[in-house]
């Protein structure tokens, strides 16, 4: 059911103990959207806590302070799409959900009271629009965690969800108090030793195909293992392959412990990769979309570079 | 002599036929606070024409149309910090400038009317505050100029010269069909393959000392003739070293056709990168500097990490 902004302003404002759930593999705006939210309540003399099924990356530690101990009587979960999302430890909540927030073109919560701005860069956008109109002054911390969400899912906008009103609420942001540059040299600007020895073997690997249209990388699970690179370490080097010039489609196969392989796909201009991983199973967005292949590398390679060929020679 | 944003448009509007000199090795925000100039002023009825003393670079090419010809009759100067700046071809020209814009902490152009605005964090700022002062609407190839010297100066948004002013004046220009998304994969998301191969060996080459806290890295001739890389994909290389997590002091060290080396020095926190190059004869920002050596590599680099030893060693 799906309910206005006010409603969903006037829903939290009703609410006493909240607990809020975030998504599993926690990201910035997820975190920077839940604690945000749990700050904003508490001014507002209720009591909240976050929750997560995954632990909570150290990068976040900035603006994550635990919340109230209390007997959960509302639930409500932000940046969540789907229940699934919540992780098998979080799931058992999902019919207790009174509301969730989101800004995913697809949201499958459909049973529950929920607003969806597809048009919000990140769920932090619409949190900053929720406290303004529950009359919750932002302090610096809320606006620490706003803006970690909304420079997180924009690529520090740079990214097309970015909109004039993703900017405005920037400079809000910073005027209360968010220490953007501290922020984004913690998210952008430092890479681990291990980050880098993975992007060095990314990039000696990259194969060309397809007159250079293509590119497509392979992280094989011994090199995970001799980095010792942590799982969300790895989020980004996705987006390596299609960074070089003229490079139309980039394809990055990360091996997962069972020897089946993750496979992410990264398109411009018309290139749907949705509809490519589609064809193996997989999904996602036009321009960035995922799929799983079993089987031999080479033979999973093949097939993917095929597809992606049918693909080219459908835009040409 | 300094003069006020008022003065300054006052000035403009005086003027009829107006040579626009930006400076050498020009970057987003000189050409793209000179083309806004330009645009602006013939919109106002007037002859403007943008001149550089070097070849402009194909990749801003799509915010760039020839300007008028005519005889100069005034010349101003955009984002040019000193009249050596304005490259052999066009110092003559020094004595000859009405208007100095511009926002570089040290200005050189003293004996010229000048309005410099260190607070802003590209040019372009200004460029755009001079346009609505004079009340020249921005059209949609004025705002791709003016969004492109502002991403670029702010490396898109991230360091710390950003303010809530240079946000909102984004969200305007996005409003007024600024092509941010497009210019932002055109400026930050696409690397030569060149650069790719040159990244690759800088990362592979990467020496570190004091424990970890300093990452040093060479940039032979070979290498750049190896490569065939352009000068100006070299610019971020510098960057490199510092991105890596620990680092304090990152060097990197870059051979010139005569066997000399161009230093580039970036530091976080305490070191003090300008006092540092100050040492070599060099000089810069805090946490951005450089300076030339000449002599045997592993001599040069030993002087330069000695020197960063002592620094670090006053900072503990």
């Amino acid at each position: 059911m799906d309910i206005t902004i006010q409603q969903a302003a006037a829903r939290l404002q009703g609410m006493q103990r909240v607990l809020i759930l975030s998504h599993r593999s926690p990201d910035g705006d997820t975190l920077g959207s839940a604690f945000a939210l749990q700050y904003g309540l508490q001014k507002l003399g209720k009591m909240a806590r976050v929750v997560c099924d995954d632990a909570l990356p150290e990068k976040f530690g900035f603006f994550m302070k635990e919340g109230d101990s209390f007997e959960p009587e509302t639930v409500v979960s932000v940046d969540v799409a789907d229940k699934t999302l919540l992780g098998p430890g979080l799931e058992a909540l999902y019919g207790r959900l009174e509301l969730c927030v989101d800004h995913h073109k697809i949201n499958r919560m459909d049973e529950v009271a929920r607003y969806v701005d597809v048009q919000a860069s990140a769920t932090c956008e619409i949190i900053y629009e929720l406290l303004e109109i529950m009359n919750v002054p932002v302090d610096a911390r809320i606006a620490d965690a706003l803006y970690t969400g909304i420079c997180t899912d924009t690529g520090c906008f740079q990214f097309s969800n970015t909109t004039p009103r993703t900017h405005r609420i920037a400079a809000e942001l910073m005027e209360r108090g968010a220490q953007a540059e501290w922020i984004n040299r913690r998210m952008f600007g430092t890479k681990t030793k291990s980050r880098i020895q993975v992007e060095r073997y990314v990039l000696e690997m990259m194969e060309f195909a397809y007159a250079d249209r293509v590119a497509l990388t392979v992280i094989s699970q011994q090199l995970v293992q001799e980095t010792g690179i942590a799982p969300d370490d790895l989020d980004g080097v996705a987006a390596l392959p299609r960074q070089i010039e003229g490079v139309e489609v980039g394809i990055t196969m990360r091996e997962r412990e069972d020897g089946s392989y993750k496979v992410s796909v990264r398109t411009v201009a018309a290139v749907d990769a949705a509809a490519l991983c589609a064809k193996f199973g997989g999904g996602g967005h036009a321009r960035a979309a995922g799929c799983a292949l079993n089987g031999e590398l080479e033979t999973a390679k093949q097939k993917l570079l095929d597809a992606v060929g049918q693909a080219l020679s459908q835009v040409d």
